[in-house]
């Protein structure tokens, strides 16, 4: 077997309190290099299922492997799984942190609890709860009633849902796109590597947000992108962050994730300005781009004079209906097309046939914009609610980012210890997110933007939010 | 915008006749070169769509593509798109050749038929015709029915789908995987990308069988494993073939692609014995494992004993249902099962969530069994008929490789130009792959295979097989 098919299911165990959860999880990780558990060459646990084993975010896990691989104990292999590195046991033992200040760790019972949380303000997750039951059976019954694909090479594979999407993305987000110049991805990730190798970004800048998305960092990256961070403030990307050597740019225009922005107009119009100076690419994930509340909607910068030119659209069916779909879309200008349909050609990343035919007849019967409507309603009365219970519960909290999207950001008192705060209310029940997870390595560029909290109301019941808040308030200080 | 980002939509067209299909095609695409349609950094069309528009197979586009990459006209990039190299466009125009013996090609009409082939021989392609739709759409209705995942990490993701799989290949397969062992993944492609990953292949060199499968051989390329062709012959892969410094082997035991051989006993536990002396990884591609005529059932590498040890199993429903799932399934050694996983995790690869419950419940009542005992019945009549047809209107032939599986290999006379054949067959309806396709480079190892004709049966009615054989005699020599 090969050198690393040693790698064991680990119980790994976070002490309790003290320091940030990455570098907590970060000493916890090296106490097993110390010990033995895992050498060089083995690869670390998938960051999906140590978060969700220790409770925690997988954006925690995500930081706390960054933060290891800027130290040196490990190395991503081809943006793939992260391996110890050569020497890391060597290192472990002789006592090397990762950080600066690290105490050695007890190892010591899991933080995880031992029930799930009781409240789940985790960003990113919608409330697939609010889908019509009926709705949902009629679009796949439909779809299975379809002959089956025998995989024989199409000239026009998916085309009901090219059409879907081309009416649907152009009524809700201005976008026009003809059908043919639409291509479905497994995902966002697949989309943006996609992306990333028909524009040739491989070894080049590319302009990212910081505090950013982490998945769509990490997908440019394996693409072989190396990521700059640029700025991001209560308008968003600053344009004038972006630099000469910048390849492209990706942003988060309609909700920057996770400060919650929306990008202003002025910066929209100087970002598609640049782009087209220097002939770069800007790559727009419009994530969660359909909800808005109390504010006028802001068009696509794929919708503006020049746009189509130079932005790659990047949308997903997750945020809007349910990320077990699998299905994301690109809209990339039209240089770039035949270039992305063959990079996902090549790794054969591509849609189930049968979903992508259930999601076009979700869309085309109607179903999808009725669904859009209803969820809306009800996001704006979770965000209400929530927004209401902390000013009670917690008034020294300052709550941004909440006109659009699916999560507000809540700023803690300066010099507050957010990982700390985070685990102590995952030990009440609750699991939320801190926005330090979202940054670049271990410091975010611009104006600091923590410590705060990043609260998704998608899944929390408005009959709940009173007793969230109060468990938010009662563990923060101030 | 990216330098690439000029790639065209290509009228691409092919001398009709005069040597192999894929020196042709380079010769083609070098035109293309030459007349400045495609430049240094452009992408290469998709092989998928270049051979639909062309009428040919994606295996004679990828024999192209790798071609032109070894005589340094164009590069891959990441495993994934294929970028026209720098001064590829200087070559073109000095008249450089990818291979020895090339007129320049006149770029003539395309050999496209204006319609789809009337006989599709073409090798690996279920008939989802034989599929009951009751039983289909009742899957799917169940599916449809459970609540839609929100996307919130799971510690049993695909629940229903491993412990059905579980008991299908214990059953079928002889393969005893706990439910908790089995790992889904979208794909071959991606399966064998996370194998690479996981087992730490990048760099590292892994036996490949020569003649062998395109698709799988890209896969494990693009994760940075380094291919070394290795012979194969009626009792396939021969393992006194394997080297001290494979890291790995990948091989077809049950139906090798494309000859047809089925791995003997002998050499299956030769393979098992030299993967555990050499601390190697066998990867085992099951593709068609399914169906088999006439013959024992070989078990699976996997359920040999010490097989668990050292083979990663591969399955696909892609053969024995649909392509259009985008579900397959791997089975790693257990101490590579955590690395796996996480190197799906982070690519985030994974199956959709109501196709995995469908395939799911399409097992757990019993459809999947009932429709492959439905299949076997008329794959068997079809091959029966194939074969009949072909002694009868071709004697010439020698048929192989016909034991199980879903296609068979009927050998030229020697001397035949295969290429130019299966081009003269498009032209009269009828789709075929040429064995050398499969070929690594322009030379297969060991034994030549070929000239030989790859016939897939399983989408040629029984009615058409007398005709289908006939056009094949007709335009065949001796």
């Amino acid at each position: 077997m090969p050198r690393n098919a040693r790698v064991v299911e680990l119980n790994l165990a976070l002490a309790p309190a003290g320091g940030p959860l990455r570098h907590r999880l970060a000493d916890a990780l090296i106490e097993v290099l110390r010990t033995g558990q895992l050498g060089p060459g083995d690869a670390l646990p998938a960051t999906r299922a140590l978060a969700a084993e220790l409770g925690i975010s997988r954006n925690a896990v995500l930081a706390a492997y960054d933060e290891l691989a800027a130290a040196g104990f490990v190395h991503a292999t081809g943006g793939s799984a992260t391996v110890v590195a050569d020497g890391a046991d060597v290192a472990a033992r002789a006592g090397v942190s990762s950080h600066i200040g690290a105490a050695r760790p007890a190892v010591q019972s899991s933080l995880a609890p031992d029930a799930p949380p009781r409240w789940i303000l985790l960003p990113g997750y919608p409330d697939t709860g609010l889908i019509a039951p009926g709705d949902w059976r009629a679009a796949w019954r439909a779809a299975a009633g379809e002959p089956v694909s025998n995989g024989l090479p199409s000239s026009q594979p998916h085309a009901r849902l090219r059409e879907a999407l081309a009416i649907q993305l152009r009524r809700t987000r201005g976008v026009a796109a003809d059908p043919a110049g639409i291509v479905p991805a497994p995902g966002v990730s697949a989309a943006l590597r996609a992306l990333a190798t028909a524009a040739g970004l491989r070894g080049r800048t590319v302009a990212f947000e910081d505090p950013g998305y982490p998945e769509g960092r990490r997908a440019l990256a394996s693409a072989g992108a190396v990521i700059r961070p640029v700025r991001v403030d209560e308008d968003g990307l600053d344009p004038s962050a972006l630099a000469r050597g910048d390849a492209a740019v990706y942003t988060t225009p309609a909700h920057q994730y996770p400060l919650g922005a929306r990008l202003s107009a002025a910066r929209r119009a100087a970002l598609i300005g640049w782009a087209r100076r220097e002939s770069a690419l800007v790559i727009e994930d419009d994530y969660d781009g359909e909800f808005r509340y109390d504010v006028r909607g802001l068009p696509a910068l794929h919708s503006m004079p020049g746009g189509p030119d130079v932005v790659a659209y990047v949308g997903t069916a997750s945020k809007i209906l349910s990320p077990g779909l699998r299905v994301a879309w690109i809209i990339p200008p039209a240089g770039l097309l035949a270039a992305v349909r063959a990079a996902l050609d090549e790794s054969d990343e591509s849609i189930g046939t049968v979903t992508g035919d259930a999601l076009a007849r979700f869309i085309g019967a109607g179903y999808l914009t009725r669904h859009l409507a209803r969820a809306a309603r009800t996001y704006a009365a979770r965000r209400e609610a929530l927004i209401a219970g902390l000013r009670t519960a917690a008034p020294g909290l300052r709550i941004s980012g909440a006109a659009a999207g699916l999560h507000l950001v809540a700023a803690l008192p300066a010099g507050t210890d957010e990982d700390a705060l985070v685990a102590r209310l995952a030990g009440c029940g609750l699991a939320v997110d801190g926005l330090g997870q979202s940054c670049l390595g271990q410091s975010c560029l611009g104006p600091p933007p923590g410590p705060a909290l990043v609260c998704g109301y998608a899944l929390l019941p408005e009959s709940q939010a009173a007793a969230a808040a109060a468990v938010i308030a009662d563990c923060s200080p101030g």
